[in-house]
């Protein structure tokens, strides 16, 4: 493998560039290349058999662009496609976002009660729920799926009356449960943080899986001594599968990046 | 063409099933296909570019089948892209949902002012404001788009207090225009109904598409003889792009059909 090779990320959608920004932060100087499959988002309403299928499709696609590794920054996907995709596409390493996040709510509890929310196919799955358990058998783990939280923050509705109310529906029943650690499963849900941590109190720690993946990312290059290190900044590339205005503009806005070119690539 | 021919329906999802179940009723002897593109379920957020794609591919797949019409039953494509499918499908009638809403709504109106809600994509086509206009240029016309109703629907929460207050913060402004007909602009919203009442009273006729368009089919087909005069029940055939358990179930609740059978079929 070599250094100078960009790092893949991809996302059923824009909000997997909140991954991509914190890689960027901790890693300017390499090239980055993402895809957003804006034409088929959401992916957490959807079977596991169409999961797999969209995500083995974006792999492919990342391959032939030579990456020297992918990051595969939706939960859903992390959760649901993860061990296929690592048994189809064997040539590149593959880095999922349930691992760092189960990682980083076993350091953070300390009476050994968590909190998962996700979508529907994440909360389903059970990944967070079966490698959190194998990390700590101790450990006591409560579930809630939010599917309208991901059309809440599309719809730019995330500090609003309609917004905290579904917050309460959703995270009341997580509240009694006394958790102590909060890990938001989904690329979007960071963005809700605000009427999250008003329904569940300041004192539950909550943990966003884009800070701890990029940190991991990092450490693998390092010790694989890949990390590019070349002078000045790395690259941009992004491809989406729709370019409707809202994703253009959503994507900007996340990424703060000037010039921004955005492509289109279809399936 | 042949009478005994199916009728072809097809939606971004499962919605247009309300439209099938309307054709059934008025027009019981005919087979019908349906095809629910729930892969890659909604379309309404997404660019024109991309719908026409989708809808292309779906149309190709029914002339396939042989159908002896096709009915849009999704608004967003039927605002967005039935020019567009009938240049290029010239072999068979298609009726989108657009058109016999627009009938309706004209004359259901007594103070000739007329609200449209649908999805972003419908709403910004103005698709039913030109058709509206064209029909009586002294109408007056509202519309709104109102993104968080699908998922509201697909979320299965069409009557608790997050909807009601969705529906206060999407249909406040329509009220206070003084419009006297709503034309619901999309499959999902009927299922709305009570909570888009409540709001906006009992005085605003509310105009559902999925009625309109069966009775202009038994119209269409009667005038051109091609009534299927077969004795007993159609039959039904059902394929969607993704069978997840909840379009599953949905699409039983919807059908009340026994023993129906839901076809995979990917593009």
């Amino acid at each position: 493998m070599n250094a100078s090779r960009s790092i893949g990320v991809f996302d059923s959608g824009i909000g997997g560039l909140t991954v991509l920004r914190e890689i960027r932060r901790l890693l300017p100087n390499e090239d980055i290349l993402y895809f957003g499959d804006t034409a088929r988002v959401p992916y957490g309403t959807k079977s596991a058999d169409t999961v797999r299928d969209f995500a083995s499709q974006i792999v492919d696609f990342l391959v032939g662009q030579k990456v020297k590794l992918i990051v595969v920054a939706c939960n859903t996907v992390s959760a649901m496609a993860l061990d296929h995709l690592r048994k189809r596409f064997k040539s590149v390493p593959l880095f999922g976002v349930v691992e760092p996040g189960v990682t980083a709510a076993v350091g953070a509890t300390k009476n050994r009660r968590i909190g998962v929310i996700g979508t529907v196919a994440t909360v389903n799955s059970n990944a967070y729920r079966d490698r959190l358990l194998e990390a700590d058998p101790r450990l006591t783990i409560v579930q809630q799926a939010c599917p309208l939280f991901v059309p809440l923050v599309e719809t730019g509705w995330t500090g609003n009356a309609v917004a905290l109310l579904t917050a309460k529906e959703y995270l009341s029943s997580l509240k009694k449960k006394a958790i102590d650690t909060l890990v938001l499963g989904c690329t979007h849900y960071p963005l809700l943080k605000p009427v999250i941590r008003k329904v569940m109190g300041k004192a539950v720690t909550l943990v966003d899986s884009a800070e701890e993946i990029a940190g991991d990312i990092r450490a693998y290059l390092g010790l694989r001594r890949l990390r590019n290190n070349r002078k000045g900044k790395g690259s941009i590339r992004c491809w989406l599968s729709d370019r409707s205005p809202y994703s253009i503009r959503a994507a900007a806005f996340i990424l703060k990046e000037k010039n921004l070119r955005i492509e289109l690539k279809k399936f």
